[in-house]
């Protein structure tokens, strides 16, 4: 029998998060880590080790020397039992762990509807944070072939674009009108469809794959639903991720109707001794507080950093009172970026809200060289005029700015508060004054409520 | 006699805010906005006329489109005196134009002490924002020249790295121990002196001007405290601006004791029916509360807004309480960027403050093309944990993520909080979530709060 005083199931960048904050918080604790991975990896670097990167060696967590600084013990192993009761683990290999606090971040899998039955074919992948199994498929998909993604959203679309920069003939296909159409209004999509296919990358949309079609253990294309074929070498499922919560069902911790852990503002489970984060924790929505089934490495560090924080003592002021999805992503020199609540999202919830967009440019005066479009849109809360949501595309500073658009949703703003923020404006780094998208938006708004 | 609702003086960054947001606010009322230049410069754009771009033709404020657009007369001339009690201005060709609201847009002048008597000298410049003063100067440091620049403040040191990137020889000359002193920290002011310095702009830092010496009306040197001389062709006076304000004294409006026009929250001068906005109106620090000079023209749009807001009623939100200093500055590749209070002023300022700095990359993981090393510090109020200044260096996400920093400081935004603080991370766009220098520096300021 070993003891701790934490012990933390997974070491991608919600247990890592958890370790490192909870050991500077509670330096006289024991922690120990225990993850089946040898090498993690950075989970959204996974889209670049298929171009960009020249090996997923460059895309490893810097998680162990910082564990061997900071004293955090970890293993290599598999936790495969659970006594709530008794405050103990079991792993594969019959170790006994006994723990007074217990943090569950046993993250996601890929999803895959049955019906695909995509274990038959060997060139059907999908994209777990598995080295070995990245490795594999990097080595296949190095150039000249046929590639078809199932699925556009940020995974999808990301890796088309690398593997398309790799010199493979690659199509997105996605079932809903538009890709990333979960994250972003339709104006903000169809730029990003063409930019995306302006770079040669085949979209098919409103399309949905019926079967899988092959010979023994190789699959030669998708029979869609339209009727007809579409020829593939290679096919990638990227079509979600579900949390991983065999554990914390085994012992009857409360899972949501989404089917993620139950947690409250401090990331404490239905036992309060025994925390969740990252992928397989629930999440609501800041806005409309409902479940949400967002999965960002972003949202993983502030719930790691949360449940750190609060493992043997609450702390007012560091917890997550409800999770914004705050995404943003990279087409060539193109950045896209959202937070909170999609003006189509917001309809569809009942929100009342007045939404305003400005385009412009990224530096001023225009002429200045690798000026980019921008375009900022708000989204408020008619009755309260608080802003719940945004959206901006533009060169690389979309990054920052969705940031601040973010940090804006955090604190409740008031869209007429927006009208005299102050900001800072420089010719090669932002847009003017005069024109700053963001509050021009807000000004666009104002004007209507 | 004409009339006008409301006549704004001066047509640069604020007049012309307070122009288009006045006649948006209040679109019956009549708006007139009298300048004295045919073309108003950008004024941020203003160093970049010397070098990357090709005329300052494309450094030119777009208002004049708009002003047709939005039924804004505008005229080209000069007002001369003002008659309060009549609410009457008179320009220098003889009109009398009465008016409802007044304000007053009347910028800055180069500071230049008198005792260097430039006046004789016809190669030793200003920069005022006078497009024919400008493109005459542009033409004589067409490239090959030795140039003095004096003052290394953001304009000194924007225009010297442009005359370097053009051929000249320069050599920036700063009275301080640091560059760019009066905005950053040494640690931050050293960084940017490596840069300018590895770019080929010669600097002589603790270093004062004694004299100009020349022959006839043709300057070719300064003399330096430390005796020794400095040839050069040209010699540019970058020593800062004050405000002008000779309108608002005529007539016995309050100035304070630097010399700005009083103004209150809604950019009334003691002459409600006057209004003051830019760089020659009262700006008040945020944080500190006292008189500040602070010359930026997001800083001159945020108060032409408010203003404009306020016009013919006052509206709660639509205030500005405070000046934050938020700049941002480039040095070719690499961003500089400052909000709120450096330590060093907060510790002249009396704060007990605690600084945290955290670096790390501007995108994850770090061996992707393109990345750069990002810094972030910031300073906290030790008893409130409140957020007072931050500072950051790094590459082109630097301008946004001031904007970001600068916000946090206007919402009084405590550190604890900002441990929790939600984010998006993007391996092109951003920091890595669990290195993400903005919160890494939140942290370590935690640990000692």
């Amino acid at each position: 029998m070993k003891n701790t005083d934490v012990l933390i199931i997974g070491g991608s960048v919600a247990g890592h998060t958890t370790a490192v904050t909870g050991k500077a918080t509670y330096p006289e604790k024991d922690f120990l880590l225990i993850r089946k991975e040898e090498k993690v990896m950075v989970p959204c670097g996974i889209p670049y080790i298929f171009g960009s990167l020249e090996s997923s060696n460059q895309n490893i967590l810097p998680g162990d020397a910082m564990y061997e600084k900071l004293g955090i013990r970890y293993e290599i192993g598999e936790v495969t039992d659970l006594y709530q009761h008794k405050k103990t683990c079991i792993t594969s290999d019959g170790q006994e762990i006994h723990y007074k606090k217990l943090v569950l971040a046993t993250g996601s899998l890929p999803k895959v509807p049955k019906f695909l039955n995509r274990v038959k074919y060997k060139n059907v992948h999908v994209i777990p944070k598995d080295k070995e199994y990245l490795d594999d498929l990097v080595d296949q998909l190095n150039g000249g072939k046929r590639i078809a993604v199932v699925g556009g959203g940020f995974i999808g679309v990301e890796i088309a674009d690398e593997l398309n920069k790799k010199g493979n003939d690659v199509t997105i296909i996605e079932i809903l009108p538009h890709i990333l159409s979960l994250s972003f209004d339709e104006e903000f999509t169809m730029e990003a469809e063409q930019i995306i296919t302006d770079r040669g990358v085949g979209i098919m949309k409103k399309t949905q794959v019926k079967e899988i079609l092959g010979h023994g253990d190789k699959a030669d294309g998708l029979l869609l639903n339209n009727g007809s074929e579409l020829k593939a070498d290679n096919i990638i499922l990227s079509m979600g991720y579900h949390p991983n919560t065999s554990l914390a069902k085994s012992v009857g911790l409360k899972i949501n109707e989404n089917g993620f852990i139950e947690v409250d503002e401090y990331m404490r489970t239905s036992d309060s001794d025994i925390f969740a984060v990252g992928d397989s924790a629930e999440k609501r929505d800041f806005v409309t507080r409902k479940p949400t089934g967002v999965m960002l490495a972003s949202t993983a560090c502030a719930e790691g950093r949360t449940a750190g924080l609060n493992l043997f003592k609450l702390c007012a002021l560091k917890t997550l009172n409800g999770t914004i999805a705050i995404y943003s992503t990279a087409i060539g020199e193109h950045g896209f970026g959202t937070a909170g609540l999609t003006e189509a999202k917001a309809n569809k919830e009942g929100f009342d809200i007045i939404a305003g967009t400005f385009s412009g440019m990224d530096k001023h005066p225009e002429k200045l060289p690798g000026t980019n479009h921008q375009t900022v849109k708000l989204i408020v809360s008619r009755d309260s005029g608080v802003i719940v949501g945004g959206e901006v595309l533009g060169g690389p500073s979309v990054g920052e700015l969705i940031n601040l658009i973010g940090f804006i949703i955090q604190t409740k703003t008031n869209v007429h508060s927006l009208l005299t923020a102050q900001i800072g404006t420089q010719p090669m780094l932002t847009a003017s004054p005069n024109a700053y998208p963001l509050i021009k938006a807000a000004e666009i708004i104002s004007e209507q409520l």
